[in-house]
């Protein structure tokens, strides 16, 4: 196998989600595990990433079924991080049960030495501390995107402030771009995120889309409707992994193709969310995506 | 005065606007107002309303100074409607103190000959038995809109659904859409309305733009992204009367130029946000809406 031209790094978990209308345990999840999926429909990602030995062999099966290269998963005595959470009847509130960290409290992301030379980079929600580990890593990055959540802005903004400081692009969600930034405007929040140092924010609004700011304009990307909505989880990061796997395809990272690259990031995500973990990304075909696509770009169009 | 080709019909208020920052008595509202103003930019509208013994004469010039067509306008002995509301820290939510129906109580829209044969007609916020009673007098309109909020949806859903079966599109917020239909899906909502009669269903969310639904597609119009947002109150109202005045100028009602229309409604909306009753419209130039037009577009353009 070659060496990867992307590279992502998060979190692995056993979800336990319980929705209005359904419970389901023992679910794979955790960021890299939506982000690698989601990568895989434009290219194959390499993963980094920890999980432990009650690990179920059929889960590293279905990363294998994406094409992933897993030469940068650890195996850890111990037991997954995992997390159980029910969402309220509107699908916007999540409430989070339990939390246990598991081997994922010590993991140390050390990359495979055919890691280093990746030139597309995807750091997934984790502790910012792990997050510089894997940049000191990378010999020479061409696009690293970091996502983050409101837990390491409240406990180690120091961490975060070096993270954002050396990324392309940073991504977060609407409540956290305030938090972080102490103001109500989002515009306010994306400009003081850019102060930061980043070329790109690009901050997401769950069903209302995401906007990507920067000094080459502004981008609006509305989401794809959807009557059917069955799991939000990883939304986010399938949005995200999907963009960066679209970039890594192209082997671009200038504006426009970000932009085109959100486009394939909020298609390749609806789908994800409309099935329970990676159900609904499974034996998705390019031609699905394709369709799909087609039609939000149609939703998007005006006349000039 | 020739005939107007536009027929705006609503509510006229004075309003008592208290924002986190600001408290602003005695100012021009009322749906018909906003809606007015805001399709004058494209084409001048005749007005349908009732203002009280109370109701400023500057409030009559700002009226003229507009090009609205003042014909259809009625003036009662008695209090002139008035709405004191106060928005909260987020500027989303809105508290209603006092509402004052006053000559609005026994209003009856009675048209001039001269609005009778208007092609485009807008029936602003009001009860559905009066907007009924419009179009009872409008002898063969092309293309009419008519906006409602949650009261009639909870008070007189039986006039308000008669009135839905007999215009061309119905426009409504996100939560009023719900309440409706009964559905919390946004996609599914619309189906149930589209089922009622109209061709198009056109919801607004806000900050979160506005979506077109009908039988030639969905489309999906962004809001202007601002850092500053003043006063929100008639921004819906603005929307859609920008929306028809330029849908008269066009002569068109076609699914393309509705897209277009909505990109329009969104500009000089945002305008109107920017400062209290109608002073982000007043003095606004055709050069300044033509460029935040610009700037909406290009925030909205992506690569094929």
């Amino acid at each position: 196998m070659s060496d990867p031209r992307l590279v992502i790094v998060g979190s692995i978990g056993i979800d336990h989600i319980e929705t209005p209308t359904e419970k389901r345990p023992n679910l794979l999840g955790g960021s890299v595990s939506y982000a690698c999926a989601a990568a895989s429909f434009h290219h194959p990602p390499g993963m980094v990433g920890v999980v432990g030995s009650d690990f179920p062999e059929e889960f590293l099966e279905l990363y294998r079924s994406f094409d992933v290269d897993l030469q940068g998963l650890q195996h850890a005595e111990g037991q997954t991080f995992s997390w159980t959470g029910v969402y309220a009847e509107n699908m916007d509130n999540r409430e989070t049960l339990e939390t246990v960290l598991g081997v994922f409290e010590s993991f140390e992301p050390t990359l495979p030495e055919s890691y280093k030379s990746a030139p597309f980079v995807f750091l997934g929600n984790m502790h910012p501390g792990l997050q510089l580990h894997v940049l000191d890593q990378i010999s020479a990055p061409k696009f690293v995107l970091a996502d983050t959540m409101d837990l390491w802005i409240n406990i180690t903004r120091d961490d975060l402030e070096k993270v954002i400081q050396r990324v392309d692009m940073l991504t977060l969600n609407e409540s956290e771009a305030r938090l972080l930034t102490g103001t109500q405007h989002l515009i306010d929040a994306a400009t003081s995120l850019l102060d930061l140092g980043p070329d790109h924010v690009l901050i997401k609004k769950g069903e209302n889309g995401s906007m990507l700011f920067g000094k080459e304009g502004t981008y609006i990307q509305p989401a794809v409707p959807l009557a059917n909505v069955t799991d939000p989880t990883g939304a986010g990061d399938s949005f995200a992994g999907a963009l960066m796997g679209y970039l890594t395809q192209q082997d671009r990272c200038d504006h426009a193709a970000i932009r085109r690259a959100m486009v394939n990031g909020s298609v390749v995500a609806s789908f994800g969310v409309e099935a329970f973990s990676l159900e609904g990304l499974q034996g998705l075909t390019q031609e699905q995506i394709q369709t799909r696509t087609d039609n939000l770009l149609a939703m998007m169009r005006v006349e000039d």
